[in-house]
């Protein structure tokens, strides 16, 4: 498959076209924003660390049943995957309280809550991609009723999967962000990234962050943290 | 019925006990405020109108099937209501897109939106009246995936009821807030007020505001709006 004109250039992803018009190859890079862009900066290996581990774990939840965008891994940082319209909403999972939502509800970071939190934010940088309801959903036709029942659905499964593999991997799943596409066909699958960058990591024993966090709040040790969940996940 | 000691003070209005342990009496104030309580006023005649038109409004809702807090008007001010344990939410109705919904999506104001939307806020001053979802409120113990239905179902009522009968006296509902209360008996009851102070009413064919918009954004006129959504709601 040939690597053609470059499509998008996203903060931590390019896109390209490829001799097949339903797939495109995503080329990851070290690139990493905060603060709806405002804070930027590089994270060295990112790019290769956020491929594997997406790769990893897609392949994880298509045998779960899942469906994924994922094709093929080609390079450390190179896949190719089915071509999507991405439907334009953020899906955030929350097992635990931490980040903005800590903020908005006065509760202390790590406060474990009564249930999982599913939200809806609206992808849009200019709006800081506000967070939107199924009605707010519906009204603008961002997603119809179903699709978004379908997409709430798979977003519970993909909790269930991930946060019991990493338990064995003495990692916490504390929150995450889902990005949903749909074919050509009208199918809908996970699309964009699992990785650092779009999830919060624990260490199960010592809680010490191993995510985009410590790149957020200048933590230091940012690129171990990343090398340390590909270690994890592959037991390289 | 006697009126006895304060229990609470809030932005607009005073609450009192009664000899009746299930019924307190609610007093209107002029006092105005926006932005979270930064810009403070006053609206001459403001509890006046609004203890007039939440009355008149309640008693209509309950003829069509929403049960109310409302018990008896005492004076221009003071109204008699069932004690009731407010559930923590703001409940906002909306048809068209105005104030803070219209920033947040980048719409215009007075856009119209394929449905009605319906948002819920946690009533929380300090933390800027935040919005949630179902999720949240079924973590948080906020109310009940049950009660929480109801008063979906409820706030849906009252906007169909509202709207067909402003519409007849030209006026548009852009937009309210509503709040719920449960009973000792453990019935969720409207409560709260249904007022120019909470309601985004524009008349049908100027589309001039009869709201406190022209307080928060100071248009002039506040006064004159007031007195007119009661005239038309009176036909005095």
């Amino acid at each position: 498959m040939k690597k053609l004109e470059q499509l998008y250039e996203g903060k931590a992803k390019k896109v390209f076209a490829t001799d097949d018009p339903a797939v495109v190859l995503v080329d990851y890079k070290d690139d990493a924003t905060a603060e709806d862009g405002r804070k930027k900066g590089t994270i060295a290996g990112k790019g290769a660390v956020n491929n594997r581990v997406t790769n990893h774990l897609m392949q994880l939840l298509e045998k779960h049943g899942v469906p994924t965008h994922f094709v093929r891994e080609l390079s450390d940082r190179e896949t190719l995957v089915k071509r999507v319209t991405i439907i334009p909403l953020e899906v955030i999972v929350r097992n635990i309280a931490a980040g903005s939502l800590a903020k908005r509800l006065g509760l202390a970071e790590g406060a474990r809550m009564g249930k999982t939190v599913l939200e809806f934010c609206y992808k849009d940088d200019a709006l800081g991609d506000p967070m939107v309801n199924d009605y707010h959903i519906a009204a603008m036709g961002w997603a119809t009723p179903e699709e978004l029942a379908l997409i709430s659905r798979y977003s519970m499964k993909v909790n269930e999967v991930l946060t019991a593999y990493l338990k064995e991997l003495n990692v916490e799943l504390i929150d995450f962000k889902l990005e949903f596409g749909k074919t050509a066909g009208g199918a809908i699958v996970l699309a964009d990234e699992i990785s650092p960058d779009t999830c919060r990591f624990w260490d199960s024993v010592t809680h010490e962050k191993l995510d985009k966090d410590r790149f957020r709040r200048d933590m230091g040790g940012v690129e171990d943290a990343y090398n340390e969940i590909l270690k994890r996940l592959m037991g390289e």
